[in-house]
């Protein structure tokens, strides 16, 4: 019954980037994002996910060997895990990976990314039309509003991502994300604790 | 890849409760312990872990099929996982059925617990003599001093526990955890976070 889960991490300098046409975000606010959900009721549940994407291993030597977290940061401060809203009846996989390959992916055919999504890392609930989530179903609600699911995404050793021109990517060390809820938030702010029980496996090459 | 990991949980009314004589802590505080630490370095790896107890079906409505958690209160406020250290070159999982028994078994031997020790959730780390611990171990710190990782626990159906008389035993719900590091601590307070990828099935009976 007991497994230790390993993940693979390779260099950041393995991976490269560039833009792509913007995404907008159909919500300006939270408050503009709560009225839409009331309209939208019927999709109730939405996905989202991080990334692992391995150790710098030619940047502050401060953070070699540390795993980072992918986030797509919108305007000065506000930072996303990348992923989205499901389709009505769309399986989740699936969903997870076109909202990978919308917000990351290449253009190009004949750069299709194969998304390996892996283990479902945490699982939050949003009760009411309100910001508030909990990583539970609170005791007597019934019909929760959204359901949130994070899931750890393996990459290859190598990749093209590219990032729509109005959002900025960013690689997150776990010690920046780890008890920081005023910048990242309650949802980003514990991945560090969701990801204490895999053991990295560093590849150099 | 992908799987949802299920834990069955039995109405709080199937498990009965004794005490048996006081289980002394080695240290009456953080200070001792650290001090202790330093003095057994050879002994590094310490473990805890958890237990889901599951959902009362008689008591508070408002706790109705919520999961609940076992911590053993020392004194008037403080919280502790049931747990504690391994013994040099111990086997971890042994250890931590032998810690289980010390801390929660009957004495008796025809009444000897079946530990079913599951999923590992968490690990921390503790870089040096000091009280801060975090869910990674950081860069740079090639020697860790200590190391603690919590289990899943899986509950038989009915069970008798025998709680030292100086402990008071408490099942706490997850709700209660949640968001309150002031009354719990880092580690206990994001217990909520690290079950949320499971599915709990309540079992009637």
């Amino acid at each position: 019954m007991v497994a230790t889960t390993s993940v693979n991490m390779y260099p950041l300098a393995n991976y490269t980037f560039g833009t792509k046409e913007p995404k907008m975000e159909k919500d300006t606010s939270v408050a503009d994002r709560l009225a839409r959900m009331k309209v939208n009721y019927l999709v109730l549940f939405h996905h989202s996910y991080h990334i692992t994407i391995g150790f710098p291993n030619n940047a502050d030597v401060q953070e070699h060997n540390h795993p980072h977290i992918l986030l797509l940061q919108i305007g000065n401060t506000f930072c996303k895990l990348p992923g989205g809203r499901l389709k009505p009846g769309e399986n989740e996989i699936e969903g997870l990976k076109r909202k990978l390959s919308s917000k990351l992916g290449a253009n190009s055919p004949s750069f299709q990314q194969n998304w390996q999504i892996g283990e479902c890392v945490a699982v939050w609930w949003r009760p009411n039309f309100e910001t508030a989530m909990y990583p539970y179903c609170p005791p007597h609600i019934t019909k929760p509003k959204e359901c949130k699911k994070l899931f750890l995404v393996h990459l290859p050793e190598r990749e093209f991502f590219a990032v729509p021109k109005n959002l900025k990517l960013l690689a997150v060390p776990l010690f920046e994300l780890y008890d920081n809820v005023s910048r990242y938030g309650p949802v980003i702010s514990t991945i560090p604790q969701q990801l204490s029980r895999f053991q990295f496996n560093m590849v150099s090459s």
